[in-house]
């Protein structure tokens, strides 16, 4: 196994090899940009990752993870225009950098590019790698429906609230470790188990995201602290601190979800006494506990050796240690 | 071979058979509503046709016609947005009728979609259907971006307007066409020419489709007669304007290409009288008889029947003998 700064360099070298600005560069630029504004590369380490730990040269996982990565950049163009957001990872997004357009076709462009990707592969690989990037791009965009719809509902379940953001953010991470298994030729339920270890640890992530933005350190969290709260977003804490607070508490709660003051200090901390007087918060860290753990679990059906093993555990580990 | 119409209502009954309206409803509601919106199924005709002509059953080609539509279809939705057109075949476009928001999603979740109708192709047609289908749609999107960059370019050649309006329509024809040859696993040889086939008959139409906006008749020309003038649109009509001109009348009509005039009549009858005074009519004229007459040269090169070759060669005329 390589250490995880070694996939991060090789995939760069990759990228920077195959993203290059051609004609028409209006379409091309904003490709790049987007591509090269950095981030942590979380999901093609993980292709390239599964692709060794299931025995294969793990430089043959190198264009599935570019699809990944060039999927997962179409979503926050289009994303970002959907939230009207004008910066990502501190620089213009592109819709703001260009104009909404650029934005639209650059994203479309992007989507199809990723299928093209996976070209390099053989017939068979290539079909299992493309049917499985299309039912998870199209869980993506459902989940981020749902997100939409969930902004206009005040009747949003717990179990919905989770199918959201397995939909939106697990499945990709699912997908990418179970790419690997692919081009690495896996058994079935190899492929399956790493697939769910992934999605498992996708939800564990994303709860404790929910956790860090009202909980986190605002010197290690990478978002403004708080920006949930800010925004009336029902994240998994606020549904379970309806769930369990009292009459009144849930009340306040929710009066305070309607309201978006100019100086929201005061909101916030109202918000988070409420998150952990209802149990909320401890919930919420019972329930990051209880997936990673399930995470985990799933590498026991998994045989491959333990040193392999220490190599995933040891990269859930880092993504779930940025502050808890 | 069958009737046109025949394959219409059976590619119509497909349709429905497949495109339904699950949750979450905002994000394929509008995907049933856009499909539904009717259009002359031309495409996926196509895709039939080519099944049939080269020996295939031509129901075997119906998931790979309705990948050919929702492609299309895709295309408008996103197009629509981009030039925030209100209508879309006398009813409101996707934007209009829910958002901007669900316009993109609904168009990103399509892209995919067509992706998965190809699944149900064995793994070598698969691959090769899906990879046509990429390269086409990303000729699509530079077609499209080419098409904005000339907005406000007054460099255009005609080359590169033509190879826009290749781009941007003629080669979803040819792929179109194309399909069919694969679905039915016909030469290497034929799934060339067909393709070419295609691409000429896109380009004769798109070129017919620019001179009967000016020259058409309003009571068959699908579209307001005029449209292209009132938008300052630079079509093939207009660059061969300027190209054959006097300096005088050329002077004149970039002078009329920077006015929006509230009631465009007079500028209308004066573009297409420099347009005629010109060539520029004359010369469109033979360009469209130039690239039809090429199309159907591509015919001979086919080892296909009289007979079959016949019903290609009508399809064609009813397609170019809307009015002139």
């Amino acid at each position: 196994m390589q250490e995880i700064s070694s996939y991060r360099e090789a995939f760069i070298a990759h990228m920077n090899s195959k993203v290059s600005v051609k004609e028409p560069e209006n379409l091309y630029e904003p490709i790049s940009y987007i591509l090269n504004l950095g981030g942590k590369r979380l999901r093609p380490i993980l292709v390239l990752m599964a692709t060794e730990i299931f025995g294969e040269d793990y430089t043959k996982g190198l264009d599935a993870a570019l699809a990944v990565e060039v999927f997962h950049n179409f979503s926050l163009v289009h994303d970002d225009i959907m939230d009207d957001a004008p910066l990502r990872r501190g620089k213009d997004t592109v819709h703001e950098k260009w104009d909404l357009n650029t934005g639209i076709l650059s994203g479309d462009a992007m989507l199809i590019n990723a299928y093209q990707l996976f070209e390099n592969y053989d017939g068979s690989t290539f079909k299992e790698l493309a049917k499985l990037f299309t039912k998870t791009a199209i869980e993506v965009c459902e989940g981020q429906q749902y997100d939409i719809d969930f902004e206009t509902r005040d009747d949003v379940t717990i179990p919905e609230y989770l199918k959201m953001i397995e939909f939106k953010t697990a499945v990709l991470v699912g997908a990418a470790l179970q790419m690997g298994a692919i081009v690495a030729n896996a058994e079935d339920s190899c492929k399956d188990k790493i697939y769910e270890f992934g999605c498992l640890l996708g939800l564990a992530f994303q709860l404790q995201d929910d956790y860090l933005d009202a909980f986190g350190d605002p010197k290690t969290f990478g978002k403004q602290v708080g920006g949930d709260i800010i925004e009336n977003k029902k994240t998994f804490l606020y549904l379970k601190a309806i769930e369990n607070s009292t009459k009144e508490d849930a009340k306040q709660l929710e009066h305070l979800y309607s309201l978006s003051p100019k100086r929201p200090e005061n909101k916030i901390e109202t918000v988070k006494t409420i998150f952990e007087n209802s149990g909320a918060s401890e919930l919420t860290r019972q329930e990051i506990e209880k997936y990673t753990k399930k995470a985990f679990e799933c590498l026991d059906h998994i045989s491959i050796s333990e040193d392999k093993k220490k190599g995933l555990i040891e990269f859930g580990n880092i993504l779930m240690n940025r502050t808890v």
